[in-house]
């Protein structure tokens, strides 16, 4: 375990009719709010309607910004940091999945910041203040509800980037699994993907003696595992919806469950590089590239790959080398991705090899990615064509 | 699951020499600091010398309270509260293990408040605010470290009482392994012992639905059996040693691991009661006092405890009853408990049946005790006696 520094002070509050406690939440901390959401649906399912007059009830000013993308662009971003400047928001509520809440955090960073929000995706700046946001989660997926991280896509040059920053933990955030119950088949899939994802970059790593954390990661993999195929069968199902939206923020709190362990996160790496010309899901994404990276990185350290297929997915070793066990332990990964519906390969998006090179260079524009394999140019173009 | 609500704002900072940051951490907070610490075995390796001269170098007042007992005295405490307003202490730095840690809560909401702190631990007040409180761990065990959590004995009344408070949660934790190398035999097994009793406290649930919450405590029971041999074998074990310190901290980090599910706490009374009397070490008593509580209540919820004796102690259920693998699981905690090296009876220190009665009534001197079965006055004597 290497030395490490956690504090997440995101108040948590979780269960079904938490959303009615939103106006009071919010009037702690500001009083004039930007309400962020996406493409409508908090419309159609009347979380928008009670949203706004919970905060009226709770005298609190509230400004627009509608039609967050899935994957969230910086000129969305920029207009929303104009609205709050012009109407002195001092507090920005997102309602949404990761997309939304990643989108509410970039304009928080902006709205103080006098030069281009952009700057701290790439790096030209750190955040120093940021306004207070909140939010209520519909999407149990990204982690981003309890973290200070961002992604976000800025659409004209192909470039999806990322920050993260203890400025923009949301003061609270409202986890209420009965908001998850109108989510869409192929969203609830990529959500459970995604979560697991963010698992897999955190566990598969070569920091040793780390038991605590693995467990941890291997008791969200698992509880994903068991409750996705329940909410698919029955999207009110309560208890998978509520484990899934407590797995996912677990999945990525600030890094507890990976404490003290170096992270890979090459996986998302190259997905942030289709997804920013192709504009797919990221979930989706994720799907078709992860059992990929396994398959190219598992030999640099075969003991937590027979670990993960043990432990995870009870795969039987007896009479198995490591490799074998392995390989059976990604297998189950694809056929499980497979079973719940999510893509295998590129070519599920009409994507083919033409824009593989770009990618691969754009992936290692900084070096190369990855720790528990470095990963040069060739080998991220690799994973693309094992993906294609 | 049920509805529940979370936020734990203590900033951690772990590894090997942390405590060289203690200067710089406590000046955030305070210029006039309180310092408490035990017995003096922080003198004995130097920590207590390298902190003050740390605290003095960062320009901080250092005013000391040593001394604080195994189990922290309300005569004591009184007596840092008055040292903190004659000096205008702003900020109270705990050098030590749970009892130090709970001993510097118990003075942080003493303080500014006009009547006796005792309030707090009998529920006749609520705390309002406190003085920030720091601490440098030197044992792993408690999780006050993390948690807003003090326990207090009121020795001339032979209460041992505790409170939970938002305003007592550490603004800081340092968490340094290598200060628990000196940690004596037996201190290293009662500490093992607290850790697995907080984590039973909230594992065994009549909640349903909590397959999250029950994978992390089986995770922190496995990691704890894992390594406390490796720690007793070889005191400077640096990974055990890690292991066994962040288990205990997430162990009972505001009740992260058991969100949204009912806790019982009953044992932790029942042993509150005997350490009243007896002055015994917490972790001993819990060591002599579980293994009974479980047998009296495992037909409660025998699922449960099936799930216990073979995720956590790997008993292998084929051909057996239900009832038979509880009680295997239940053998395998005693056996265990026993093979590190701690007491099983009450005998084991001197204590006979005399005051049972007494221990009993007092356990339930508000009413019946625990949520996973309800104890009533005969329940806890019968436990009580089971241990004798």
């Amino acid at each position: 375990m290497n030395s490490f520094q956690f504090v997440n002070p995101t108040h948590i509050v979780f269960g079904e009719g938490t959303a009615n406690q939103v106006g009071q939440l919010t009037a702690k901390h500001g009083k004039t709010v930007l309400l962020v959401y996406g493409s409508g649906s908090v419309k159609k399912t009347g979380l928008y309607d009670k949203t706004v007059s919970l905060l009226q009830d709770a005298g609190v000013t509230v400004h627009e910004l509608p039609n967050i993308e899935p994957n969230p662009r910086l000129s969305t971003v920029n207009k929303g940091i104009a609205i709050c400047r012009e109407q002195s928001v001092d507090f920005i509520l997102a309602v949404g999945g990761g997309s939304v809440i990643d989108a509410a955090k970039a304009i928080a960073a902006g709205v103080p910041y006098d030069g281009d929000v952009w700057d701290f995706f790439t790096g030209k700046a750190v955040i120093e203040k940021a306004l207070p946001i909140g939010t209520i989660l519909t999407l149990a997926a990204t982690g981003s509800e309890m973290n200070g991280s961002s992604v976000v896509t800025n659409w004209e040059e192909n470039l999806k980037r990322a920050f993260g920053s203890s400025h923009t933990y949301p003061k609270f955030s409202i986890l209420d699994p009965t908001l998850t119950y109108t989510v869409p088949r192929n969203h609830t899939v990529n959500g459970a993907v995604d979560i697991m994802s963010h698992v897999f970059e955190q566990y598969f790593s070569l920091t040793e003696n780390t038991p605590l954390q693995e467990r941890f990661c291997e008791s969200i993999l698992q509880t994903v595992i068991e409750n996705v195929e329940l909410a698919l069968e029955n999207p009110e199902h309560a208890a998978a919806r509520a484990n899934l939206m407590w797995s996912g923020t677990m999945a990525l709190n600030g890094g507890m469950i990976s404490v003290g362990m170096a992270n890979d996160w090459a996986s998302h790496g190259i997905e942030h590089e289709v997804s920013a010309i192709y504009d797919i899901p990221h979930g989706a994404g994720l799907a078709v590239i992860f059992p990929n990276w396994m398959k190219y990185v598992h030999e640099e350290r075969i003991d937590r790959f027979v670990q993960y297929a043990t432990r995870v997915w009870g795969v039987n070793p007896a009479g198995k080398s490591d490799q074998e066990i392995a390989l059976e332990g990604i297998q189950a990964t694809r056929d499980f991705f497979t079973r719940i519906g999510a893509e295998s390969r590129l070519a599920d998006f009409e994507i083919g090899s033409e824009k593989l090179d770009r990618m691969a260079e754009e992936a290692v524009r900084y070096g190369a990615i990855g720790s528990f394999k470095r990963l040069e140019k060739q080998d991220v173009k690799a994973i693309l064509e094992l993906s294609l």
